[in-house]
């Protein structure tokens, strides 16, 4: 009995060694790490040169925080999370801490991360509490059964498992509030005299709210891929609608075989279309290029009236930054240490 | 001014006339409608030829509802929502009436359904008073400018839109509560004296309760496609857990280009694996077969450990039924009138 225990051990270390031996086991030296802070009707006229200068320094400090990760041989799912949550303790983009004012005052935020050497994800929607929601996500991928949780149940399970919690005064901030203030105010004088100013606006400010997202996609060091997405949601958002950020295939998608991507803009075109999925499956099973891949499923979008963007990073640290609204705030860094960051 | 709205009117004739005339327009004969009422640990001895009869002749009426529809020359959205429809009005299956109680004893269902035609899909998850949430699923998506709605929200909405109510007390069948009943009382005797027949009573429970889910899918005269999933959701579902089934590309998917697909199994595995986007992305950007597609998508699925199966019809109205299960409640109708219903 013995003996066949011993017989069954060498076994064991012999299939393990197999698979180790098919893990990508020294660290290379191309990694990338692209990341987005939403995209929609962003113009030079919009953006004073001060507020644009803050944009452009909280991309790069984000880029740095997953650079710094990818640089000493992390891993890409703990580089994209820390780039989101960079992002999400940053007043400027509507996720986390910049969340919009919702009609109610409060906030219903989407998270959703996946890691593209097991496919295995999390996501959460609906909550109201947690100051990164991308922990949360996180945390419902490493540490539950399950993969996407909602609303209360979510927090609940985040918190027990040591998510950061967070008031909802944490959520309030001097920007958002005067951008809700304005809005609100701009409504009001403009239903008062011009219906033609009041669509032209309404849709503007609508598109502003919507495409408020936050990602980051990365190739580490080791050949793996991931992706991380996270949102603060609709301002006036109803019914407990869920966009597509949270949904792995239509927001946020991972895969090994063939790219990371996550989304931003209106979620209903991008569940439709599963656009994070179609992106990685024209490569997958088309044999299409990202860049190829990646034009394709815009221009299927585009056509069904979907405005928005992703980002995208291949097997090979190849990347796209693709866009079909008046900007993205994106930015990029890979090993040769040179970050870019660009809005229009 | 009044020649140029005339000649604008003349043009948006025009162009409708284009676009009617792209539509398949005459009736062809060919016709599919597929129907799963779940898949997992169903044997003969676990049925008795009496309960086997009941889900036989249930399945048979199910299909009998889409057929009717389809044989007229109805819409395959229309005939995948009919058919459902019954199965969430029958005690046997784990979706509408006959959903599982929870350990609170209400349920939070979740529905989803999709157009393969122009791929505008609606979803509802956490809802616990719809009679059909396949209903609200579609009003989602046929009056809603969103696709994906949560719990009260999500009922707030549907209700508004006309969607019959029901009470918690309309979910509760003699059925269901003996079979929980069963469940709780065999959970403490084996837990006061087996441990080892309690793991697998455990399992046994668990899966089938997991793979509760009710599905159809279609092929219409007019060479559309339609998808459409419903559940009861888990027994002891935790945390306000979103499973497969509501997710347009994991539990549910339809293209006319390329097929509809209709899930049942371990929800987790199936978001990872997007199950239903990748039958169909396989067969739309690699141009593979629908057995083929099936046949490597539940190959991937199963080497994860992911159990359940799903259903799909394609463009030429080709069918699959595959689970790696013990049985899964199924059935299929065409144009030739031929009904077939099948167990394990």
């Amino acid at each position: 009995m013995n003996f066949l225990k011993f017989i069954l051990v060498l076994f064991v270390i012999y299939i393990d060694s197999i698979s180790f031996a098919q893990e990508p086991q020294e660290l290379k030296d191309k990694y990338v790490l692209v990341i987005h802070g939403g995209a929609g009707t962003i113009s030079k006229s919009t953006l004073t040169p001060e507020l644009e200068k803050e944009y452009k320094d909280a991309l790069k400090e984000a880029l740095k925080c997953g650079q710094n990760i990818l640089d000493t041989g992390g891993l890409a799912i703990t580089a994209v999370e820390a780039a989101v949550k960079y992002m999400e303790d940053s007043p400027l983009f509507n996720a986390g801490k910049g969340s919009v004012f919702n009609h109610e005052g409060y906030n219903e935020m989407d998270a959703c991360i996946m890691n593209g050497k097991d496919l295995t994800c999390g996501a959460v929607a609906g909550v109201t509490n947690l100051k990164n929601p991308i922990e949360g996500a996180r945390l419902v991928k490493d540490s539950s059964k399950y993969v996407f949780l909602y609303g209360d149940g979510a927090q609940e399970f985040c918190l027990s498992k040591g998510a950061a919690y967070a008031d909802s005064s944490y959520f309030f901030t001097d920007f958002r509030w005067k951008q809700y203030q304005k809005a609100l105010e701009k409504d009001t004088i403009i239903l008062d005299h011009d219906t033609t100013s009041l669509n032209y606006n309404y849709k503007a400010l609508e598109e502003l709210e919507k495409f408020g997202t936050v990602g980051a996609v990365a190739l580490d060091r080791y050949g793996n891929l991931a992706a991380a997405t996270s949102t603060g949601g609709l301002t006036n958002k109803e019914f407990n609608r869920i966009g597509d950020s949270p949904i792995v295939g239509a927001g946020t998608y991972a895969s090994n075989r063939s790219c990371a991507v996550s989304c931003t803009g209106k979620g209903e075109f991008f569940i439709r279309e599963t656009v994070a999925r179609d992106i990685a499956a024209r490569m997958e099973f088309g044999n299409q290029d990202l860049t190829e891949s990646g034009e394709k499923t815009m221009a299927r979008l585009e056509k069904k009236g979907g405005s928005g963007g992703f980002i995208s990073v291949d097997k090979r640290g190849n990347y796209i930054m693709m866009f079909n609204t008046k900007g993205m705030y994106r930015g990029v860094v890979t090993n040769d240490k040179k970050t870019s960051v660009k809005i229009y």
